[in-house]
């Protein structure tokens, strides 16, 4: 199987063209005067000065995160997507620009990192752990590949097979593990990009190398005062929390911090793709099994611990101060494009989808230019960024963060969502989520219109005709799901998730794809202690949340009753009116007694409406709530 | 209002006399034992052994808290009480060998403490925020008058009142607040004990300095690197924390450090008491209300929040992961005691009861040598002390802590617990608790039957006889509270929760009070999260809760049906046989689905046991609840 590049799929979709054209107009200029420091709001990235006074243009000191070169690399990246979208002759000059002045910062031995060359020449690869020079270098590597492929700019690729040699002949020889997993990544892209197989074995070499030896950390880790992440202290000891404690291929488990976690299962999933490596592919599966099984939130989020922004146990998603970090959930995106490379199999588009339309999107405010790093279910204005455990959790979105990984990590996805799209083996068009696009596949064009997500209908034209077939995945929520080709029932057959419909298809051949929305009540398994006894409500592939904005009652009083009857309804004030929203009739549930007494609460009826969970906090600051308590008449 | 005085008490109560001969025959051996650092199983507590290193008589440094001192000062206030329950001529000897110890410690001066005897003489009385030498000696000044009062023993009463005139001639002078409130304390019982009213003022000089200058401790706290609690850092500009941002008059809500706040609201009672201030006693309404109007557990349990064991937020009561430290609930019934002491109220009297039978309890183990610093009203075995956020929570109680605050808390209360049931004035003689117990009172000796906590039954002997009212604290729970005076119904005037009857005794008349004690279910204010949609069950002055060892099913499964009738039961496996548990039928939740699904979970029916909270966590390792999920049958 082969996916259709981002080159040959042009997204027509009304619902994704916004957030594209988003990306294009407003999230990635913005970023990108981040980078210049000419946000005034904003705390002063120095993200591209640091370049300028690694190659001796500026005088200063280094200033950020030690991985402050990876917001360069992620916003070129996003660059070379939007070019795909939007030609910009401007951009193409100033990335050019950027380009050039990091290839100035390139050491004459194909070493590339400022924080290095600037602030300690002698203690590079000292110190994997923590250091970041592989992620970063990972990241550079991503974005040339992304320059290359997309816009046809390979300024930065000379500059990144430099910098991989450097990395080949040093790693090649001696053990390396990266501390923070990326570099597999940006190898394996390369490889793709250039065909030199070197950077393929360098990235399994990282891979296999992994937890082969628990004690490398340990062992390799020197004392290096000063280096941290954000406050906290990573000991060399906890092998868990990078994954090093076990080999690849015997991860059975989610562990850890969860986007070091994700990136590190989305190159073992390319990696399997490349080689074929079953027992590779055989661990991503287990995990995966495991982490949307019993560590992932109903909107797709993921690392439910703000204690190094990590996966934890088994059912424990605190639903007000979990963490779900934007970041994991597009890493999650990553992940199942991946494992979609490997087998067109529903359960990988089914999280996509989820991934997409909820907790990755939740992470930009409409207008592009605000981000939550953190992704609540629940927010609770009482406790929110005030009580202690909550620190973490803000009830609006705020313009930038210092550790800025979340901001381009949304850019570059959407940006480049074309790809996720399409995907061809020998006989078989596949096509794993139903986004209105257009793609050049080797039996021509094919184009898909859909309504989604707000209506359960598609439609995918056959341009040019050809024998072959069409495989379209079909949503897990959609139970009923009739095809028709021009207009006449069809019955595909139905393989894991995926419509199989084999057909000498005519120019102009219409595949429709209909299926009833119906508003779903979502149930957690009740060892989630903080969903039992609640429902979650959805609608295609939505999660919704109920916001004190459309309330007289404040929303985290209400209760459903268990037969209500919830309804689909547009026009909700502040939201664009095409929109879906969801209406009910539910009970406000409140006490005039004491803290403690033997009357329940008082139950009096409310209007209800529930918004797109993507959509909250982008009105009145309020509180929220994904899941609603639920009366017990829907109970068996 | 005067107390009828320890001395004066004799506890007769079946299930408080069990309580207290664990005291004088285990814990306060069992204590003096760490404090000797004979425990083999608990870390060296070094407790005397820095006396006898301050003076000179050993060799060494000191060892343990800052604080280490009031660890023997709280052991000998227990003693004194032990003593008054069962004279024991060793226990005198080994209490006078500790006192000589003590005597010898204390400087020419009247200075006595051996963190800066040993460590650093030159910095005494230079950090109030963190060194706890006020702490420290107010805790010795309790011993002192305990000892005094209660077993007539008065060598410390000479070291104390040494102690008190070296900290009066130097704060009467200058400007000084407590960083742990507990000095004030001491220095209003040594007044009682003295009669010198220079102590008093001195108390009342440190509660109305404090929160007058809200920067005091930020300009007067040197650096001195070392001096921790445990842990995390106090900041001097964190005034909160220990309540110094406000003068005393001006509080209004509980906030900072849980027993820092108690411990000064206690002294604010006392001093009220001693003064007839009424804003003082005020204030202590006003945050009295705050506290179990919004801040309590429905066991009792204060100081929500693990960080800087702490109150937090209106009704932010987490349930699994709250702290509630066993000093704290002491310190509730400290308070509720000095405020009886300022008037004969049924809340206050209704909030000792529920420390008492409760939280307070909770924190010892049934043999009387483990306990818990934390109490949660859940814990679930996935994550206490497993999981970040949960480290503080354990499923056992230990054998001791460096911290070692806690036990001699619980020891100090229950052994003197007899000076908190009875109280009389001019012509009434008050009975705040129902506690079998013999108390001598002006009237002559009174004494109360009691089948509390299992039956609603008291009766009150008025042994000699004479003209005076009676005035019985009639718990809150009771509904129908019926009165007889030697078997005939007779009706008390009602008020502020207490029944008054005046009446010309006769010897041996008798007071009968009968109540129904049904089971209760108790519903929060639905703001408490963790309690929304569940109920609590109680009967009488116990807070039941569900423990796996009773059950076929996970306890946190457990649903219980709105209507289920909830019966009295007795004869729980591993607990007293006279001991009454609760028992209903429920229902178990769970699935057999995905973690997310349309299908709620499938309830089966099971057997459902309740014990008192208090018992919990004395049987096998398992999980426990206190709030239970209830179906809506019960519901309006």
């Amino acid at each position: 199987m082969r996916e259709i590049p981002l080159r040959d799929v042009h997204i027509t979709d009304a619902f994704w063209t916004a957030r594209q054209t988003l990306m294009t107009d407003v999230t990635i200029p913005y970023m990108e005067r981040i980078l210049r420091d000419m946000v005034p709001d904003a705390e002063p990235s120095h993200a591209l000065q640091n370049f300028r006074i690694a190659c001796g243009e500026e005088q200063g000191a280094f200033h950020g995160m030690i991985f402050q070169d990876s917001d360069v690399a992620k916003w070129l990246e996003s660059a070379a997507y939007s070019l795909a979208l939007k030609p910009d002759a401007e951009l193409r000059r100033r990335v050019d620009e950027v380009v050039a002045l990091i290839g100035r910062c390139q050491q004459p031995d194909g070493y590339l990192n400022t924080y290095f060359t600037v602030k300690e020449p002698e203690n590079r690869w000292k110190n994997l752990l923590e250091c970041h020079e592989l992620y970063c270098a990972g990241h550079m590597l991503e974005a040339a590949a992304a320059l290359h492929e997309t816009a046809g700019m390979d300024g930065l690729l000379e500059v990144a097979v430099r910098l991989a040699d450097h990395i080949c002949d040093r790693f090649e020889r001696e053990e390396g593990i990266p501390g923070h997993q990326e570099i597999e990544i940006g190898l394996l892209r390369l490889y793709r990009a250039t065909g030199r197989a070197r950077y393929r074995d360098m990235a399994l070499r990282f891979l296999n190398l992994r937890g082969q030896d628990p004690d490398w950390f340990a062992r390799h880790t020197p004392a290096h005062p000063g280096v941290h992440y954000g406050g906290y202290d990573i000991s060399p000891e906890d092998t868990v929390y990078n994954q090093s404690d076990v080999p690849v291929r015997a991860q059975t488990r989610a562990r850890g911090h969860a986007v070091r976690q994700l990136y590190m299962l989305t190159a073992m999933a390319d990696a399997a793709y490349e080689t074929g490596d079953t027992g590779m592919l055989e661990a991503c599966e287990r995990v995966f099994e495991n982490i949307t099984g019993t560590q992932m939130y109903v909107t797709g989020a993921v690392g439910a611990s703000a204690y190094h922004e990590s996966f934890t146990v088994p059912y424990d998603l605190p639903d007000s101060r979990g963490y779900g970090e934007t970041c994991a959930s597009v890493a999650m995106a990553f992940f199942a494009r991946q494992m979609l490379k490997n087998r067109a199999d529903g359960q990988y588009a089914d999280l996509l989808e989820l991934e997409l339309y909820n907790a990755v999107l939740a992470g930009m405010q409409l207008d592009g230019c605000r981000f939550f790093y953190v992704n609540p279910l629940q927010l609770d204005l009482r406790l929110a960024g005030r009580v202690p455990g909550y620190e973490h959790v803000l009830p609006r979105r705020p313009g930038w963060y210092r550790c800025a990984c979340c901001p381009p990590n949304l850019a570059r996805l959407i940006a480049s969502l074309g790809a996720y799209l399409w995907a061809e083996d020998a006989d078989t068009v596949y096509c794993h989520l139903l986004i209105g696009s257009e793609a050049m596949t080797s039996h021509g064009r094919i184009r898909l219109d859909s309504g989604y997500p707000w209506e359960g209908r598609a439609e995918v034209t056959v341009t040019d005709g050809g024998t072959f077939t069409l495989a379209v995945h079909i949503p897990a929520h959609a139970q009923t799901c009739v095809f028709t080709v021009n207009g006449e029932r069809v019955v595909p057959e139905e393989k894991n998730g995926y419509g199989y419909l084999w057909r000498v298809w005519q120019p102009g051949d219409r595949l429709g794809i209909t299926f009833d929305m119906p508003v779903r009540r979502i149930y957690a398994d009740p060892r989630v202690r903080d969903c039992a006894g609640r429902v979650a409500l959805a609608r295609g592939p939505l999660v919704y949340c109920l916001e004190d904005a459309d309330h007289a009652v404040p929303v985290l009083s209400i209760v459903l009753p268990g037969q209500a009857e919830v309804q689909p309804c547009r026009e909700i004030p502040g939201l664009p009116s095409e929109w879906v929203g969801l209406r009910t009739e539910g009970l406000a549930e409140e006490t005039d007694g004491p803290l403690y007494g033997t009357q329940p609460p008082v139950r009096t009826p409310c209007r209800v409406t529930a918004i797109p969970y993507f959509a909250w906090a982008n009105r009145q600051l309020g509180n929220m709530t994904v899941w609603i308590r639920e009366t017990d008449t829907g109970h068996t």
